[in-house]
């Protein structure tokens, strides 16, 4: 099934033209052969274990003495059993499966104060989950800051068995990626929450499946007062090679799970052809280097069609905030080449990181490929999001959606919701929008944000537009970049534009004709992103930026649609709190 | 009231004639007066804050911004209630009453996996006990190592209003002493659970009142390579001052809190009277420095009769484990003189760290007071506890107790044995002996060292002793001292010895005339303590070593009495674990 690659001449032309190709014979998932469906089994021990990703060692929160965490194959259909231990000594812990969406499970999307209690030292919870869409996925800690802490692995959903990818690659290589701090995770976390608040600034390294270099380079040679790193490829910090056969097709699988940074990846001499964007296809683009965001996933293909006798830089630098951590390097590796063999010219540079422009162009490029479900014409419900930083009283630094700042109770809501009880949460929804005279271009005026965990709840079946409204932070003329993740849904990207969203404006802007679907999306500086998605997955999902320090500081919200279409909630999952008090009470509110 | 001490000579003498003289004519809390039993309520916030306790800047647990947490005072039958809310991100919390008996109400004795479910983040609990004894008392957090994160404070209880002490002094002054690490705690447990361990070294600062100095010293230039600090007195690691007049008689109450260090503690020119241990009188005696283990508490009155135009050293240093910290240093402040006068002679010296037999010398001199409570003449079970030191399989080192080490189920005993589940502790109780052919001289033969979670269970009303026999650690010719701390109890300390316990040679020996009554008692190196208790306190107690990182490698075991007598215990003390699922499940379980 290889194709002929080997003498075709450089890029850009041949290669996407052979993919459309494959696209079009092939279409999506055709089948060859159906095999049955299987339950993969895994029990996975959370615990605290010294390691050094970046030559600096450390704490990381690791599984099964691995880091990051075992990687999950499966095929669609399958059904995945993750029995998970908290060997932690004083912490709770839960596993988010980023991506997936947890039909019929939404217990089992591992969000504490949300979908579950979290579990407590000594215990163990069963998440257990059908895979229904191929892509490239990933998990992650979803309590406190513990994905900060390392706290995640890859997970890949194939196609089933016998079926084929509507384009082609010979072989894969998954690379996820992280920001690394040296300074404690409970320090970060502490300082955030501090008056006035402590800033966790940038990142000393850049991780590539779990590996960096802090205080040396494997590039140095093109830096300013940089060492070249002395490794011999066994150090816990030695990179990540991806090793790679001459004149083949690879898809690198790119999972961005940073706790903070925004990430540009390029591979010298390579151009990489994008073809899925959080487990959906996109129409496929050629591009020297992608923009990827925390909790966003990328499959590009490359071929390894330059000169054998070199290896080549694999480059990731920070874009979106100014960099001060020293960019991510590692080697494609041609074997037979040594993985110690230097490229002779220097590693890709990573675009300005303040270009905006650029960023969005590489983001406006992704839509949906052919044949991908379309969404419905129009919404039944349209909310707006605004974000702002604002200051709360005692002069603690907060993020706010619609100058209300997400504080998670500490009862799960879909237990709650479910059995009805009321006094676990705000029973009052948080407001649809914001004041129409809010000047998005200035500092927040002071004074009345609050604190919330109040619920969006949507009927289910429909159809939600969602107006992430950007805006000025606390710093005159600044606004950031903010990924945000919805759990439970994918949703289709309809538009992004800039300044505020006008209804009369911007409506008839956006693409209903071939919107992305993702799960996770940009706002820009000063602009708005408008996603629909229908409300049609039982259960209570939260809705939240993705950088860890931004949610912590409340930058997200919480939905629910259909709860009482909910089944029978795993005991486990509501044994804490006001639900565990409540069926302990009244055993008539059993789930 | 004040005793005429002002032209009083130097002690020894009269010193001790005068308070003898006060305890026969007063006896024990003589009532002037009877004032109603009060119910004093406190509100608690546990969180992490920023702190320099010893002029290095590191996180530390406290309550109410305030590390130590606040001091509670209360009389005796007062009624403590304290709401505790947990605000940390990701962990649990519980706190335990050091010293208070709990009689009736052993689910408020603040021991996770023993008494309660712990409190989870967001949750609170309500801590709710009659303080029965007078005494100098203290409170810490008993979850993984949150002890030595700072969770800890002082609880005073007084006699009912209107009583007296069977001494007289003319003030109080209140020292909490605790040893601290810059290395945080949760590198300390993780270390510690390492293979192969990593131990967490001596302390960097001893902290009088969470006030210490580590990289200076007020007294240095009596100690080499040390700088002098400067402090002005406002920084959060100057140290408290001891503010005395002249010719008056000051009770000091002294707490030791610390993780890992034994401390000697010693007032320049000035002998110290002991008069209370763990909060029992003892037979006043007077010496020139006192040793305190972790857990212990004592008070010791002294006149300030020395020149008052001077200051004084107030002393702490370690002992037993050579020592490599800084004696923690403050200052006796005769006022009016300011605080920044510095004595004109050195510090009292800490004597030997290895001189046991002086240590010893100084235990074997605690007894109980006249008209104390005298132990039952004989017991009617006698329990054996060997502590080794071990090397479990895959290299991890343990302490262990007749070969079993301590790990705590994830369910609360308390409320496991009241409803009757038997799947979440081992049911068989661990043995109440070891093999009678056991060096105690040796290194422990390897191997067959296991870890459990058994139960010694006792009849109520059993009259237990209790042979805790020391022996050789995994290194050659090598012992230390553990201070054994029993929740629930006060108990008899019968006797010291070296060596292996005999019955037939040491059994004649044990002190049944004036034991003093305490809940903490060491073992010296290579020695045996006996002691007596009554399990007359229906509940489940912890009894273990109360150096935390021993406690965390196994060191401790379970005693449980009368729980089936045991109260209606509160539904948020059971809900977690196994008694969660068992109380939702079958609501005929219920407390």
């Amino acid at each position: 099934m290889a194709t002929k690659v080997a003498n075709q001449p450089l890029f850009p032309m041949p290669f996407p033209a052979i993919f459309f190709i494959f696209s079009i014979f092939f279409g999506f998932g055709i089948t060859l052969s159906q095999a049955a469906s299987q339950t993969r089994h895994f029990k996975w021990e959370v615990e605290y274990m010294f390691r050094s990703p970046d030559c600096k060692e450390n704490l990381v929160m690791g599984i099964n003495h691995q880091f990051p965490g075992p990687t999950i194959r499966a095929n669609v259909g399958d059904t995945v059993v993750v029995e998970l231990i908290n060997k932690l000594s004083t912490e709770d812990v839960v596993i988010h499966w980023h991506g997936i969406l947890q039909k019929g499970t939404p217990w089992a999307d591992g969000t504490a104060s949300i979908s579950q209690c979290a579990i407590n030292p000594g215990e163990s919870f069963t998440y257990q989950f059908v895979v229904d869409k191929p892509g490239t996925y990933f998990y992650h800690g979803h309590l406190g800051m513990q994905r900060a802490a390392g706290l995640y692995g890859s997970l890949i959903v194939d196609l089933e068995e016998g079926k084929k990818e509507p384009f082609h690659y010979d072989e894969e290589i998954n690379l996820l990626l992280s920001d690394w701090w040296h300074e404690s995770v409970l320090k970060q976390e502490v300082g955030l929450s501090s008056s006035p608040m402590r800033w966790i600034g940038e990142p000393q390294s850049i991780l590539i499946n779990g590996r960096g270099q802090s205080n040396c380079s494997i590039g140095a040679k093109y830096m300013k007062n940089m060492e070249q790193c002395k490794l011999s490829g066994s150090e816990e910090c030695a990179p990540f090679i991806l090793k790679v056969k001459p004149n083949k097709t690879y898809r690198i699988r790119i999972i961005s799970t940073t706790s903070l940074s925004a990430l540009n990846f390029a591979i010298g001499n390579h151009k990489l052809l994008v073809v899925e964007a959080d487990g959906n296809y996109v129409q496929p683009f050629l591009t020297s280097d992608i923009d990827i965001y925390s909790g966003e996933s990328y499959s590009v293909l490359i071929n390894t069609d330059q000169n054998p006798s070199q290896n080549y830089w694999v480059s990731l630098g920070v874009r979106g905030r100014e960099p001060k951590t020293p960019p991510g390097l590692t080697l494609l590796n041609y074997l037979p080449n040594s993985f110690s063999k230097l490229p002779i010219s220097p590693p890709p540079e990573t675009p300005k990181w303040n270009d905006y422009d650029r960023s969005k162009n590489f983001t406006y490029r992704i839509l949906a490929a052919m044949g991908s479900p379309k969404p419905p014409v129009k919404s039944t419900r349209r909310i707006f999001l605004l974000n702002t930083q604002n200051k709360m009283n005692g002069g603690y630094t907060k993020w706010a959606i619609n100058n209300v700042s997400l504080t998670l109770p500490s009862t799960p809501y879909l237990g709650a919701i479910k059995i009805g009880i009321n006094d676990t949460f705000d029973q009052n929804p948080p407001p649809e929008t914001y004041p129409e005279n809010y000047d998005i271009h200035k500092p927040p005026p002071n004074g009345n944000t609050i604190t919330g965990n109040g619920v969006y709840r949507f009927q289910l079946g429909e159809i939600v537009d969602v107006v992430l409204q950007n805006a000025n932070t606390l710093n005159d003329k600044h606004s950031e970049i903010h990924p945000w993740h919805l759990h439970g849904h994918d949703f289709w990207v309809l538009g992004y534009g800039e300044g505020k969203f006008s209804a009369a404006v911007d409506e008839t802007k956006l693409n209903l004709k071939d919107p992305p679907l993702r799960n996770t999306v940009v706002i820009f500086p000063f602009g708005w992103t408008v996603l629909r998605f229908v409300a049609d997955n039982p259960g209570v999902w939260a809705f939240h930026c993705h950088i860890e320090p931004h949610l912590h500081m409340g930058m997200g919200v919480v939905f629910a649609e259909g709860v009482d279409k909910v089944g029978r909630i795993p005991t486990h999952a509501m044994a804490c709190g006001g639900t565990a008090k409540a069926l302990i009470q009244n055993p008539t509110q059993k789930p």
